[in-house]
């Protein structure tokens, strides 16, 4: 049977768009979903009853920085890391291997594995994709991640062929590593950096290990927006309508709606979090830096169109006035209506595949928030 | 008719403890009680609905820091305080006296007024009595203080004769300079030290006066908790019984108990939420520090006996693990659990005078709590 179950309810007729539902251990998400990401067991600055208020179905939770603090083994004392952080919908977690290429220093990349020393303490670590899978068995996320190697962006041919191979092996031993298929659904990673060839023999290889889903990293990394569109539309014709694809790293509302076109089903990025804690919030009109002078005597809510518990009860001059004193509750109320816009985007995104209206939802879209395409 | 209105319920038969009720134009608050601070026109890492949730019925707010920022005519500009930020419930402002004495540079302490240099940015500001009640006028808080002076501890008698007789005159002019009597509750402070004839001088000046309530100042300021005692003893026996008694600055769980014996209504501090940022938590068993190495794998919650949002859904690991990782929800279910605490202590409390067993509750409450009277 397998973890999860993908059922595809509808094929978008302008676009590549699907609509669809996981079925997982934790419960049913709705596809295309944005995934609020939870690094260190807890999605900054809220609590899990605030996230099912805004409509969040998964989270996304890092390996890398569980494994370095509290422990993979402390979570699994726990209960494992729904009980340990009190949130019983799905949970998603990467394989770390991302964070050991940009955050960790002085890493060695072997065949074996990586060796790299941590970015709290320094102290010296390693991880091999068996390490990997062994940590992510103990945190026991409904979804994991294999091990993967990220280059760079610019990452010569070369270099990106010799990684690619890399992580089609290092998917292998983690699919033999794998010990709890019933209950977490290994996926495969898709890289090839920027070369149309080796991205599609990474489809071709992943598909050969039959993972029960796949997710397209090495985007979103710097590139230019059309460059990482034009990869999206090599990749995502060539992977198996019946299981769920996911676009790694990816969370800004043009990207998610041209991520969708192109056939994604599943997004994450710290992007909403990160820039809500520093006053910068999503409008239907465009960013709004709610810190800026401008809107000292604003008493509109962030966005008039917004139904989150922050635009329901607070101004735009209040919250200001909480960032410049440097209250939590500002980083608390941007955050919730930061994640709140996204997966209201992704609500409007599901009905506008349902209705086969997804071209004009992204035009109106784009037209309102101030978006010109390239 | 006044603001507020006293109500007398019961008065102790065994100390000077009153269960009372304030009725004030933002609803009724049971007494005694202890009001959380929300300096900024924020309770630091809380929401209105989640101090509702915890049974707070009144908060305080500070004249200083919001005349600071972001200024009293903005707030004035928003509809008040109360809508500012989104608080129904009772407010109650301080002067701003005890900041501009404790965290402003340069003051020059003169008849007319202070002037001081702002903590922020180091401008030159002036508050004068008038100045003062104008400010609070504006914030529109249901309680508002006179602006007074609160000398430091120790100050030898001729300083607090001096300063004791100014913040008499300055009391007058804030009387005078009110100007909305009928929806904000104008309270004289007693002042006078640590010094028997100078606090009774205060009561009996500041009862000439008639306030609608008064409050206790110049108290738990460094000096030996059985000396503020002592300072109660002398001093609320002469007030009047059908106004409000409040202790200012006073939030520790033995200085609440033996505040109410010694027939105090209202409390305010930000010990309890400054320690929980810190990662410090009340528990019936006395002070955790939750933060440390020996709760890494406690999976208690931070009080066995807390009907809080965090004690029942969250481990003592998980909120060590937030507080290692600098997580923004580790301020908040400590925050949460410390405001709980406090509050369902005066409830319990106001229960114990009701049934006339104030100081069995006393008795019990210590010897769990691991306080030993001096």
């Amino acid at each position: 049977m397998g973890a999860i179950r993908y059922e595809l309810i509808k094929q978008c007729r302008q676009t590549g768009a699907r609509r669809g539902r996981l079925h997982t251990p934790h419960g049913i998400i709705e596809t295309p979903i944005f995934m609020p990401v939870g690094t260190q067991a807890t999605v900054k600055a809220m609590t899990p009853e605030e996230l099912k208020e805004i409509g969040a179905q998964i989270i996304l939770s890092n390996t890398y920085h569980l494994h370095m603090r509290p422990g993979e083994k402390l979570i699994e004392k726990a209960g494992g890391l729904h009980k340990f952080m009190n949130w019983d919908r799905p949970i998603l977690t990467d394989s770390g291997g991302f964070q050991v290429f940009s955050l960790s220093e002085l890493r060695d990349i072997k065949e074996e594995g990586v060796t790299f020393k941590s970015h709290i303490d320094g102290s010296k670590h390693f991880i091999s994709p068996e390490k990997a899978i062994e940590i992510e068995n103990a945190l026991g996320a409904d979804i994991i991640m294999a091990f993967d190697e990220c280059p760079p962006y610019p990452a010569d041919y070369d270099y990106t062929k010799k990684s690619l191979y890399m992580t089609i092996r290092w998917a292998e031993r983690c699919k033999a590593a794998h010990r709890n298929t019933e209950k977490q659904a290994l996926f495969g990673i898709i890289q090839g950096g920027m070369y149309k060839d080796l991205r599609e023999e990474a489809v071709r290889e992943m598909v050969k290990l039959d993972f029960p889903g796949y997710s397209i990293g090495g985007l979103s990394i710097g590139e230019p927006k059309p460059i990482m569109y034009e990869v999206l539309d090599w990749t995502t014709h060539l992977m198996p309508e019946n299981k769920p694809r996911y676009l790694m790293g990816v969370g800004s509302p043009d990207a998610l709606i041209e991520g969708v076109i192109r056939g994604i089903d599943m997004f994450d990025c710290v992007l909403p979090t990160r820039i809500a804690r520093n006053g910068t919030v999503f409008t239907s009109r465009g960013k709004v830096v709610v810190r800026n002078a401008e809107y000292a005597e604003d008493f509109r809510p962030l966005d008039e169109e917004c139904d989150c518990y922050a635009c329901r009860n607070y101004s735009r001059a209040y919250i200001r006035h909480l960032f410049k004193a440097k209250e939590i509750l500002a980083a608390r109320l941007a955050t919730i209506h930061n994640l709140r816009f996204l997966l209201k985007l992704m609500e409007n995104i599901r009905q506008a595949i349902m209705e086969d209206s997804l071209l004009d939802f992204k035009k109106e879209f784009f037209a309102k928030y101030g978006y010109s395409e390239k």
